[in-house]
């Protein structure tokens, strides 16, 4: 016997058919004698609805009230789901956030977990009651209706399994698990058996949206194992957990790619202290996340200086780049849209060397100039040209020995 | 400076568009100096997709699972409108049933009012707000959800009203008051400026649909002044209050007719002591709500005993009564679904004699046959063939002196 929580994602609520077979489902894993929470999002497609619904109000809808408006799609599948579990003949019972109660920050739109009360929780599977949970909700200090963001509800499901020591925290969701890489632009990707959580997080910043960044943070802190798992298939996914013997035999584990990123670089910057404050200090207030940045060795006291923004703070970020290079007396700014980068990420390459020296080699053998370099204990990655994204992702995965043999490259 | 509850109905949020203008109408009271709290319904709609999504998971849905579904209608209105007020740079603050709180018994669908905390309501009003709140909904002593029942909104207007000692309640609805009469079937029925809690009273049981009944009863209670007009024009409605001198210079004020019951007769029934129990109380036990009884002199020691039921209970009745009748012998039992009952209803007849003749007069001379009567201090109603009724409000609202002579007979 074991407790578990489940986290059901949209798609999976998208109809009265697929809450039926939710239901279903869940009540197996109760029969088998498991306690089981299970955690739901908003049907599919509600969510945007709703949003639509307070653009057509407002052009920019009061975040507290867009809070409370939200928060309606999770309370309809839960709702639904208790009484789908109800009328199969087994006892249910839903609750909202506010009632468990899910104690958040009140950042409307993006508020974080602080605590959660399981006392009624517990309480409910005692008396044999399968517990349904609305995710992506909770309730600030002053008893406002606050939401997590996108993907909060795997974040409310980490967190329950977290505080409820639950024995795993079940992701259901529309593919099988988690994959070397994109299996759209590699068809020979394979799905991973397990993952570690520095891994996954990699994985996930990288490009990988399978799961929510901050539950994979929330699951490495409190050591919950998550399994990643379609909702239409039995078989099993990919467990998330932390990092086995096993996992460091694997030289990388995933090969990621992002094409939302821009370069910019300033030539000819004079080489003295404080300049690299004097630049990115005005990047950084005007809310700009930087990624890369490469700065060469310098040559007559000047340098040239490159670093990398998402594409949609490009322009912005040029226009506030020039005026700092006119004021500090660098040549010229040059930028650049038409850049990707990939990375090859894995736990095992910490204790093994040339990994990085096998990536740039591989590159080299299909004539792909690479451009910035970053590298973390975990994690090489590789600014090129955008052009050349899937044809490197493909080379990588196969020059680490990810590629599936028995699939066709198509 | 008034304190104003407004409570604004399915139909006058139905679309953006309304809110919006449901928006720019309070906003307006607000610049006038008021302080208004305003009470909404869930949009046009909504509730039945809610229920037809319920019907959909089970035929018969649990009721807590369905209270949190319903509950979710009015929760996107009040965050809706709250956002189309603030977007036109008012101050305004949405509460749910359970952050107001709204205290209720646990019967879910159906649950009454105990009582309501109104300090953070009063709190926001001293800060310039405008505070929006679900109607329908509240929360028990278990912190469950609960929904008051259909026009549970007016409900939750007049007892905030009455909480917040209110100086008038305004419900703003599709209709612009209160008629003498349906229109419907009698086109010269004319608005009431005025009329009394208990008037009102007997109008709602009695099939006028303008105001939920139980609201009607806590405002008497509590003698909150309702003031009932339309969202859509500006004119004054009608205003419903405690009974003034000026009422009772009007012998009726409306005439009503109801359509939804049936009559039942047990012919020859032993006149006994405890029949009337041993009858009834198997009905009672069913669930039915009897209306009229009547029951002739005896004759021989034995006696007809009729009563009128719900259309929908009669079928339910007409079994339990015949296996009764048998019991204690009565000769036969006779139905018949092809009745309606028409009532006048004044607090004027109280001081004047004379007005159930008038009424029986008046019918009498349409050869309309009256087969049961009941009368009570205010009201007169008369059960005649189902047939007759558009006929025999026409005529009483004419002998009566309540047509609009200025309107034309279509």
């Amino acid at each position: 016997m074991a407790l578990i929580v489940q986290k059901y994602g949209g798609t999976s609520v998208g109809s009265i058919e697929k809450i039926r077979a939710v239901a279903e489902k869940v009540i197996e894993y109760h029969q088998q004698g498991n306690k089981v929470v299970v955690v739901l999002s908003a049907m599919a497609g509600q969510t945007d609805n709703l949003i639509q619904l307070a653009n057509e109000i407002s052009d920019d809808p009061d975040p507290r009230e867009l809070d409370v408006l939200m928060a309606t799609g999770e309370q309809i599948s839960v709702a639904l789901l208790a009484m789908a579990i109800k009328s199969m003949g087994y006892d249910a019972r839903s609750f909202l956030g506010f009632q468990v109660a899910i104690h958040t920050s009140h950042l409307y739109g993006k508020a974080r977990i602080y605590n959660i009360e399981t006392g009624q929780i517990i309480e409910e599977l005692k008396n044999n009651k399968i517990v349904v949970v609305t995710g992506f909700q909770g309730l600030d200090d002053q008893g406002d209706i606050t939401t997590l963001g996108r993907g909060g509800s795997d974040t409310t499901a980490v967190a329950l399994a977290a505080t409820l020591k639950a024995d795993v925290c079940e992701i259901f969701t529309d593919v099988d698990g988690v994959y070397t890489t994109d299996p759209n632009i590699c068809p020979k990707a394979r799905k991973l058996d397990m993952i570690s959580y520095d891994e996954m997080l990699e994985m996930a910043s990288q490009g990988a949206k399978v799961l929510e960044i901050r539950s994979v943070e929330f699951a490495k802190k409190y050591n919950v194992p998550i399994h990643v798992r379609s909702t239409f298939i039995t078989e099993r996914g990919t467990m998330v957990t932390a990092e086995t013997k096993d996992m460091e035999k694997v030289l990388v584990s995933g090969v990621t790619y992002n094409k939302n990123e821009a370069r910019i670089t300033i030539k000819k910057v004079p080489d003295q202290p404080g300049i690299a404050f004097q630049i990115f200090e005005p990047v950084f207030r005007s809310g700009t996340i930087v990624d890369m940045i490469v700065q060469n060795t310098s040559e007559d006291g000047l340098t040239d200086l490159t670093f990398t923004v998402p594409k949609s703070d490009f322009y912005k970020t040029m226009k506030v780049v020039s005026g700092v290079a006119k004021k500090i007396g660098a040549e010229k700014v040059l930028g650049d849209e038409n850049i990707s980068k990939v990375s090859i990420i894995g736990v095992g390459m910490r204790s093994h060397a040339g990994v990085a020296k096998k990536m740039f080699g591989a590159l080299a053998g299909e004539n792909i100039n690479i451009s910035m370099i970053s590298t973390s204990e975990i994690k090489v990655s590789c600014i090129i040209e955008e052009k050349y994204t899937e044809l490197a992702v493909r080379t990588l995965h196969k020059a680490f020995g990810l590629d599936d043999e028995q699939k066709q490259e198509q």
